[in-house]
């Protein structure tokens, strides 16, 4: 459903009236938990163990720890575009606060705030105009999620520019003038321009020099349960280099409480695999290793993709569901799962079938002998089981050869990758990028 | 959303025309298949191997077959209700022909074709009254799961009677005659009325007696691999005892030429986990045991049920949604799940992450470790896992001793069932119950 004009107000109002109850609940209840002190301010480390905070209704108070968690957090990045005003100028931080929808919303980047934001003003009934320097949005996703998300924005009447960056703004004319491959374009009657070029990660200031921890440009070196190179430290979120998303801060602040609370346990185990999860419209899931992760760990002949196009289900027809599909990377012959890709509607609902799937290295065998409630799109789990069961059963013999062929041979994705360059570096570096 | 008026001819027409796409596809896809044959006629066993068709087209044929398999399915019960009118009498096979959704919508009966379309009619904004025999709806479900229907129907203005059928109808006033507990009803200007009172299965006129097959008032009885008393003869679907949803019918299917292309594996494994799932509003999706087969199988101490309010999910809470929740039993002190109700939105799509928990015996610790996208529905999965861990791990001592004492006494269920009078009963003969 597409909203108009009147109505937009009315539901900004909601959607902050929401947000800010859910923040007031959890202080509440942070607030009033037992043996639980919640002291407001800025803090710097002295040293490993010791905190000097800046209260928060002014004084200052000193504090000594034996363990000590930094959960910072991140910022927007900024960015400078010449004659942008900042009344017109919104980040992830402030967008809520806007009274009503903008009339033409200008987003500059392409990552998961991007793409949440571009669905969700459009469908408010904004004009959404995408400003993105790469060649591909969401390059944290495989490219086929890219190819998707661009076929159903464009279906939408949202504009992507790629290879694309803001030169400046006229305030006079509401004008945003942007630098393209081909040249030049302006955008006009931008009212709003909503920057999603990144985010920085909250670590200066905080006198982490003092505690000799282990960091650098992508944050504070931590182990799979958030210790970092100094004992009784440790650092959860934005503020590592492996989490990036609330599910995933929230899974490594439990682990931290389990490795304080049970520290004689042995700090091994693997990391648990973090979904990641993309409400924009289609949402875009996936778990699991990224193809160069993949591609550096088996040879591409040991490793086939099955893919099922949402829209071929009886349920994705009878529901006109738009660009979408399920994709599943597997091990030859064994049917191990190695990644997954979801892009359509509950994406983010049927991703944890495929966590638990991988996390207890079920395979696609299994996966086949499963009954899936129909119409469903859960339903594509059970075609792309199919599939595996048709290309593998009539040739088991030449699997099998690929297997022993393959298995223990050298990746050749150092050199080539077998699916995509982005991967994870883009995961990494250019989450939300721009 | 809610349609009103002349929208509603328009949705209706497409609804047919997709219902007879993917009718027309499913024909022409097997009129298509290689080796494959389609007879269009009606069949009569001569003997168990052997087969009269009277042809649609005119004439007959005899055919002989080393396996065959019955398919027949099912239609609905019919009752006759004094002075209605065929052209007033819906059933779900004409459902789908009327122009315009009614403006008053009585459904007699209240299992999951009543169910959903007492969902989908009031969202087309027919007003809907169900009338049930019954003291709750949909009897194939948890008593948990008729509660939150009753709540969700009834915030929507959907009218149920409880105790209660038809006595007649008044076509001059358009009037229905209910007779129910506390006396008599009329609902007034019911243009439609649609019964919804369960399935007869269609084994008459088959011959079967020919065959020498066993069946019984519950159909034909089978194995987990479809084979029936007689060899080279299977059922699948309505006409068995175990099947009453497409999909299941479909995973028997799958099962049957499992049997008939391999039949030198044994024919043993377990019947495979057959989920259901209700397209109502809210939508119902189980799997696993019911409360009936878990207080037939364990000692109600052995056994503890954990539940969570999808309204106190972040996720539920922003999309403001009604009646629903996530209820898991599992055993004491090992985790192993027995059964899951889910009622809210996605239900249907989450219930394979416990098929596939539950076929597996991935137990409550496991699942404790996994991560879940936040915000979702699914997030539910992460807070019924902490609860138990929360009420397991701090009374490991009292769970232990809990174990030991129960594992192998007595169910007290057959003289006093743990939960649910209606349980595996209500499902089987009951399923469409009214």
């Amino acid at each position: 459903r597409q909203y108009h004009g009147g109505d937009t107000a009315a539901i900004m109002t909601e959607v902050q009236a929401k947000r800010n109850r859910l923040r007031e609940q959890e202080t509440e209840h942070v607030a009033h938990m037992q043996n639980l002190a919640l002291i407001e301010g800025w803090a710097r480390f002295l040293g490993p163990k010791q905190l000097a905070v800046q209260l928060s209704d002014g004084g200052s108070q000193h504090l000594t720890a034996e363990n000590i968690v930094v959960a910072t957090g991140s910022r927007p990045r900024l960015l400078t575009i010449s004659g942008l005003p900042t009344e017109r100028t919104l980040t992830n931080e402030n967008l809520f606060e806007l009274p009503a929808a903008p009339r033409h919303l200008a987003i500059i980047g392409s990552g998961v705030i991007a793409m949440e934001m571009a669905a969700a003003f459009r469908k408010l009934g904004s004009c959404v105009t995408v400003v993105t320097r790469g060649e591909r949005m969401l390059t944290s996703a495989v490219p086929e999620a890219s190819e998707a998300l661009h076929a159903a924005f464009t279906a939408k009447g949202i504009r992507v520019l790629y290879h694309a960056s803001p030169t400046g703004y006229d305030a006079a004319s509401a004008s945003l003038h942007v630098r393209t491959a081909s040249g030049a374009e302006v955008l006009h009657e931008v009212d709003y321009v909503l920057l999603a070029v990144g985010r920085e990660r909250n670590l200066n200031g905080l006198g982490l020099e003092n505690t000799g921890v282990a960091f650098d440009e992508k944050g504070i070196r931590i182990n799979s349960f958030g210790q970092t190179s100094v004992p009784g430290l440790f650092a959860i979120g934005d503020v590592t280099p492996t989490s990036h998303y609330t599910h995933s801060a929230n899974a490594q602040g439990r682990r931290v409480v389990q490795r304080i609370a049970f520290p004689l346990l042995p700090a091994t185990g693997p990391e648990p695999f973090y979904p990641s999860a993309i409400f924009s419209d289609p949402e875009v899931a996936s778990v699991g290793l990224t193809p160069a992760e993949i591609g550096a760990k088996y040879h591409p002949a040991l490793v086939k993709q099955l893919r099922v196009e949402l829209k071929d289900l009886d349920r994705g027809y009878t529901d006109d569901v738009g660009p979408g599909f399920m994709q599943v990377t597997a091990l030859r012959l064994t049917g191990q799962i190695l990644g997954v890709t979801i892009v359509g509607p509950r994406a983010s609902e049927m991703i944890s079938f495929f966590t638990l799937a991988i996390s207890q290295r079920i395979s696609l065998y299994k996966l086949y002998r499963l009954v899936y409630p129909y119409p469903t799109y859960s339903g594509a789990i059970q075609k792309i089981a199919d599939a595996w069961m048709r290309e593998t059963l009539p040739n088991l013999k030449n699997e099998v050869l690929a297997f022993v062929r393959y298995r223990f041979a050298r990746p050749v994705a150092q050199a080539k990758p077998a699916f995509n360059r982005e991967g994870r570096e883009g995961r990494e570096g250019k989450m939300v990028g721009g």
